[in-house]
């Protein structure tokens, strides 16, 4: 467990040299910040991993549960350094926000001016959403399935032993999953560089991109590189972000093998685009095929949870309130870098509504659940049922306790939906795609930290070591 | 099936005859349309019924779901008669929303200029109120058992006999239940006359204050006689309208058995006003215990789906707009006049998430779910699952369809939730405490109807009607 943790900071720190580069060659005097935190964050993580890197590393059931949120609050504090560091006067409250909402992916900003930061800050932002997103894929397709954690069972690796040695054969597949994500990646930043973008931009919003985490190097989000063209390919590769990386891994080895999830994810989309297009309801200008692309990416954008805009969408009428709350959390495929609910537990509700419907007017008829060719197992029903109600009832607390310290109403509840999901912008004017979260209390901003974190951790784990019977 | 509804329809017409006289009497000219409705009503519905009065009616499971909807459907429009036929000037919209809302007890109100309404009109919005909230109770002691319909089986009568024969024992339930329902809006007609109201307004205030419903005879809604002890006293009486009526009937025959879902209930609607009542952020002047009181009164009413206001809530701070809305969910107990979620579904939603999360790092732990001491079939925790996915699906859709018709987001989220928990007004300044549904568009109301009944049927019953396999 410390193994893992210690590599992790030397991992964050070794990290932070790009930075430091970056603000070298622009010759900005940030440059000793970054250097300085790499140094302690590489000698910490480093002395730790080499006393106790010999040690045996199997791990029963419960020490996962310990582990993994562990590592992202260890993390969460190493990556804030540099913030709270730097000559901006970031606040000790906003710098671990930053870095929270980075590391989870989330995007949600405290920063303003950020078209006048410095580059180490700037790429800062967007690499440890790139790593952050890295870590949710591999903790998505090497932890989650052996925490049975709100379903995540049915993703369990076929080649991988059952249960309690999920650190077994994981090395090959985390290798296999970061040659695609680095591939992927690089393919976005050239796209964007070749639809107009700088080279620094272009490989910022390529990591913010992929890992569906939605940081910009601008105020304007994408709004400053809003063309046609490059909103069709920044949806495409939001959606490529929100897919399963199994999925993804197989179509590298050459093998095409369909996840019914993918279809649900498609569809609701591509839905949600046309509804948004549909009832939107201010005067514009624009060619159609803009507004297509306007409104697929930014629908594409809240779905994947990336949490981009390239126009202040909710000025497009009262639907578009509305539609933009709902979406916000649906959330992409499992085993992907998207945070909230996930298509795949869509796909379980739908079949556990069919069959109970049935068995209300056929009460002998058997039970025929299915995930798309498979049976699916009712205990995987089961969990899916637990983080449904997890999910909504930790929106609901939270939602309610931004409201009795003060919030309004859109802007309590969009808080807590956002950050529980990982997307990113509310749908308030304050926290909306226009603006950002410096505004709101410390308070709040340390719990929807813990939202944050809770959210990426898939909810149940959080709640199983709430529980007393854990620890006996 | 005939039977019953024509039996049904004869007494909404024999119910008019109250109306009538009360517009006699005051020398209002609408008694003769509450004359005519009555004789069209009582005709139609008694040729029918004497025509089939000796038919056998045993019903099959099937045939019950269709049965159920189509006496609210044909009930809506019988007592839909006197709104349109008098001469207020109601459009058949408004007819049928005023009636569909009273007789499911939602107490949403497109009526304004209450105070200065002919008697008849008053006296018939609340007596649909009460004989709609006797309907629920019987629907949900007798038929929603044997539907299966969201858990309810959990409430199968013991002493009736499992499955096809609802009607079989139901009769004598019945009458209990008519006495004691009689009884207590007796008793808190005569509450609200010791406290001051008028003998009309203390009688029209307790058929709606029992059955849960929320109609007054004034615009002020319970503002004109807000008291602190008529507060107190109305609180009591919409408690007791959402106590599950079989645990009344005992307590009427002298024994006393308790149901685990009331400690919630008590528990759960002291616990929100509290929380109301400690961030409640706007300058008042009055006495505590009137602040107590109105705070209560509020929770009270919107937890048991009632629907009154002492004064507008909503301008209490920001906590209490997210409380409210929030509240507008949860409903009263299981066979009762409130309509919501219902505490026994939390109390199963509990039991289910306790033991998922235990067999999430115990996987090979029994499951050992309960409803107070009794053990808990898995069949009615997964009716349960089932109710609340239908539920949250349906109050989304709705809400999303009123923001794509023009409805602002809090006016779309809460019109869509106060409906299908058959509540009454919503959190916006338009349909809120102080406001009323008449300025919405047609086609939003009658969708609004029809999630009335669907909340009302327990949802369940509405979508296997629309399943194909339900017709094979």
């Amino acid at each position: 467990m410390l193994q893992a943790i210690s590599l992790t900071i030397a991992i964050i720190g070794a990290m932070m040299a790009f930075p430091a580069l970056a603000d070298f060659v622009a010759g900005h005097p940030d440059w000793t910040v970054f250097a300085v935190a790499a140094g302690l964050n590489l000698f910490a993580g480093g002395a730790v991993w080499l006393s106790v890197r010999r040690r045996d590393t199997e791990l029963d059931r419960r020490h996962i549960f310990i582990f993994v949120p562990t590592v992202w609050l260890v993390s969460s504090l190493a990556a804030a350094m540099p913030f709270y560091l730097s000559n901006l006067g970031v606040s000790f409250t906003d710098a671990i926000f930053e870095s929270v909402s980075g590391l989870t992916t989330t995007g949600s900003t405290v920063f303003s001016n950020l078209d006048s930061m410095p580059p180490g800050i700037l790429l800062w932002r967007s690499l440890i959403q790139w790593i952050g997103g890295l870590g949710v894929v591999v903790m998505g397709m090497v932890l989650l399935p052996s925490m049975r954690s709100g379903g995540q069972q049915l993703f369990q690796l076929e080649s991988s032993e059952k249960g309690d040695k999920p650190f077994a054969r994981s090395r090959v597949f985390t290798e296999r999953i970061a040659l695609v994500y680095l591939l992927i990646s690089l393919f976005c930043a050239l796209t964007y560089m070749a639809l107009g973008m700088t080279t620094f931009d272009a490989f910022n919003h390529a990591m913010t991109t992929v890992s569906t985490g939605g940081y910009s190097t601008s105020d304007y989000s994408m709004g400053l590189y809003g063309t046609t063209s490059m909103l069709f390919a920044s949806s495409f590769f939001m959606f490529v972000g929100g897919l399963p990386f199994v999925f993804l891994i197989r179509l590298q080895a050459g093998e095409f093998r369909w996840d019914v999830q993918i279809g649900w994810y498609f569809a609701i989309i591509l839905g949600a685009a046309a509804i948004v297009l549909a009832t939107r309801t201010d005067a514009t200008q624009d060619p159609v095929l803009h507004e297509i692309a306007t409104a697929l990416f930014s629908v594409t954008s809240i779905i994947t949870t990336t949490g981009y805009a390239s126009e202040d969408y909710l000025k497009w009428g009262p639907a578009a309130v509305s539609i933009f709350f709902f979406i916000t959390f649906i959330g992409g495929c499992a085993g992907s870098t998207a945070g909230g609910f996930k298509q795949f537990r869509f796909v379980v509700v739908h079949q556990i509504l069919v069959n109970r419907l049935q068995q209300t007017f056929r009460p002998h008829q058997m039970e025929n659940m299915k995930y798309g060719k498979r049976r699916l197992d009712p205990s995987i029903a089961a969990s899916v049922v637990t983080f449904s109600f997890l999910y909504t009832g930790t929106f609901i607390v939270f939602a309610l306790v931004y409201g009795a310290l003060g919030l309004d109403f859109e802007t309590a509840i969009s808080a807590s939906a956002t950050a529980l999901a990982n997307v990113g912008p509310g749908i308030s004017q304050s926290i909306g795609p226009a603006g950002n979260f410096a505004g709101l209390s410390d308070p709040i901003k340390w719990m929807l930290c813990f939202e944050m974190i809770v959210g990426r951790l898939e909810i149940m784990s959080v709640y199983v070591m709430l529980m007393p019977s854990f620890w006996r």
